[in-house]
């Protein structure tokens, strides 16, 4: 398996566009996004594709997110409407309708039934969708569909972004080149169940619609779903996949070395587009990797890395090159995890720092000098059991705080 | 029922002292602590008096915790010694030794059972305790202990608090004049379960001790437990009452009218500090009341209120006094309580701004002006149930993050 480029297009068979039709407002791209302006992002797969796809658990799912989730029933997509600057959330009967219409339009345009569209949105919650600039906007993309579209298209989707994210993979599959593809937004709000986190993947493999959707599950599971910016949980959360069987490989249709090798790509691509929304926190100058062992299970080995990755205080030590481990105990005592209070180990980087809960003797400057390096790894053993998980968060900054007001 | 002046020595028969004797260190006092220098308070009961606590549910306990819960067991108590500086946290066996210690230096020093005293110690965690500086405190505030001591007490357990916390009120009980003075230390960490807080309470009322228990937990729960700085919860939270009965009374030994009278201004006290803590969250410019109603239960009504006031993108909205009703929505959809992604009612102070989880078409103009106040409220209607909560919070700003780098 090798990291290839062309994000989502380097896959055959998909062509992408992005495109600027004005659902950002003028004031707020000057501000708010950068100056990206950037706002309509067109993919299409030459032929009806198996699809799958994880949703938001917001109980104040977006009208998006319902469209999506109803096209998705009968295993077919064809082609994704994604946009930046308004997630239709918070908006009603008109926003259901808005939403469908997206679909009519884009059917329309690309001469396909409108069932196999599914969508995207994000942005400031509680406006009804721009539906003039919608249509402008597919119209426009759907004259721009490119083989190399993929980065437009991950331009497209950015709110606070600071850079496109875009993974590409390439591997063997029954002696034939498979390729995964995949671009993503991230930026605030993420945090377990992918808080305002838009994906979108496309696969030359052949594979049988349960698998595939399984196999997202878990790779999002152990990828989207093990960061933390923030700790919020956003109305629009989407991660779909398309596989169009171009590879030309024997359908996956059982849990064999095939569907291993496929799960293995798919999640090496969801983990770095992971990884790539915390290193672009908003306002995140530190990228950190929690690694609890030693947990009763692997419930509790998530819940306490979540934890320790969404208190304030841990998050603001990490931005001040604090080495303050106290504050992570208490947060690790608080996260309700089987512990005993006089067992834990810590370690920054290698340097062991606390040994059965307190101070390890350690050397102050050499701790400091971890803390100063932009990327660290924070490694607990609990002691308790066998289980461990890994979660990435980053800091909370004073652009974090800018980034939101 | 009035409010008082006094703190916890408005109560007759307590006398309380705050010293500095140099637990905090010095380089910390000019930043860190605000060039506040005192660290060591001292009060003491006449006789002992019947006492009662609840303390942190943080499975990495700090000492002195474990030591006031072990001299609580026997219902009785007659002196506290609180710290700030360090809070003798992840300290190990030492730190086990150090805390008992200081009982049997203070008692001592006070002429009483060692047993008879209870602990709270505040600061950065998993230094061990400059056990000499505390026992100078120790003698410095036994020699200067007074009636009129409450507030250097207050002063004396402040860390990154900007004020002292007192209050105290006077009621009628059986015809007789009853009071109850507290003070409180908050500032940051402050989240369910009352985390890095530290309280001590007096009042001159005779009870029995299981309905003082009783009376303080459920007035710590609808207080200290309903507000929220950022979250966190430390491993050295406590609330001691001590009732040395001076008042005259006849004992309180069951839940009659005597008992709601003793919860009413209990329950005032709590209130009183606990709001006084939101208020001087660390770097907060906002105090926002956030009122849950029409809940399927009280638990649902709770556990929205604190997901909501957790929220590192409401509390920066708060902060830039942007009407952004759109991530309470978000907030709200993601705390997993029973609702209606269609039903919700929003109000901003009175101003109606979501009915039916879409925007009510209010004045945008008369919004910008509630959030610009310094105080204001939040009220949501869930339209599920019956069942509400008030929960009270601040703002996240730029001070919160310099306040803990």
């Amino acid at each position: 398996m090798k990291e290839i480029d062309g994000g989502i297009t380097a896959v055959q068979g998909v062509r992408a566009a992005g495109v600027v039709c004005g659902i950002k407002k003028d004031e707020a791209i000057a501000t708010f996004y950068g100056g990206n302006a950037m706002d309509l992002a067109l993919i299409i797969f030459d032929e009806p594709a198996t699809a799958a796809g994880v949703f938001t658990t917001n109980k104040a799912e977006a009208a998006p997110v319902t469209v999506s989730r109803e096209h998705l029933k009968n295993g077919k997509a064809q082609a994704i409407v994604a946009n930046s600057g308004n997630p239709n959330a918070c908006t009603g009967e008109q926003g259901l309708k808005d939403a469908k219409r997206t679909t009519e339009v884009a059917g329309a345009e690309l001469g396909i039934d409108p069932g196999l569209i599914v969508l995207g949105s994000t942005g400031k919650i509680g406006v009804l969708m721009p539906m003039d600039k919608v249509e402008k906007g597919i119209k426009m993309a759907a004259a721009e569909l490119s083989a190399h579209g993929g980065n437009d298209a991950a331009r497209s989707i950015m709110t606070t972004d600071t850079f496109p994210k875009e993974a590409a993979v390439e591997f063997e599959l029954q002696g034939k080149k498979a390729r995964i593809g995949g671009l993503v937004k991230g930026a605030g709000m993420i945090e377990p169940n992918m808080a305002t986190m838009l994906c979108f993947i496309a696969t030359d493999v052949c594979i049988e619609r349960a698998l595939l959707q399984e196999a997202l599950k878990v790779a999002v599971d152990k990828s989207f779903n093990m960061i933390s910016i923030d700790g919020d949980m956003s109305t629009n959360d989407t991660v779909i996949v398309l596989a169009n069987g171009k590879a030309g490989n024997d359908i996956i249709d059982k849990k064999n070395d095939d569907y291993d090798k496929f799960y293995e790509a798919l999640s090496s691509v969801t983990l770095s587009l992971a990884k790539m929304i915390v290193k672009d926190g908003e306002g995140a100058t530190k990228f950190v990797e929690l690694n609890i062992k030693g947990a009763r299970n692997y419930e509790d080995a998530r819940t306490a890395g979540h934890v320790i990755a969404r208190s304030p205080l841990v998050k603001t030590a990490f931005f001040g090159e604090d080495n303050n481990w106290g504050r992570i105990m208490a947060s690790l005592g608080a996260s309700g995890v089987e512990m005993d209070g006089s067992t834990v180990d810590m370690w920054l980087d290698n340097l062991k720092i606390v040994e059965n809960s307190i101070n390890a003797g350690y050397d102050e400057v050499h701790a400091n000098k971890i803390m100063k390096k932009s990327e660290f790894a924070i490694t607990i053993d609990l002691k308790v059991g066998e289980a461990e998980a890994t979660v990435w968060t980053c800091d909370l900054s004073y652009d974090y705080v800018k980034c939101n007001i």
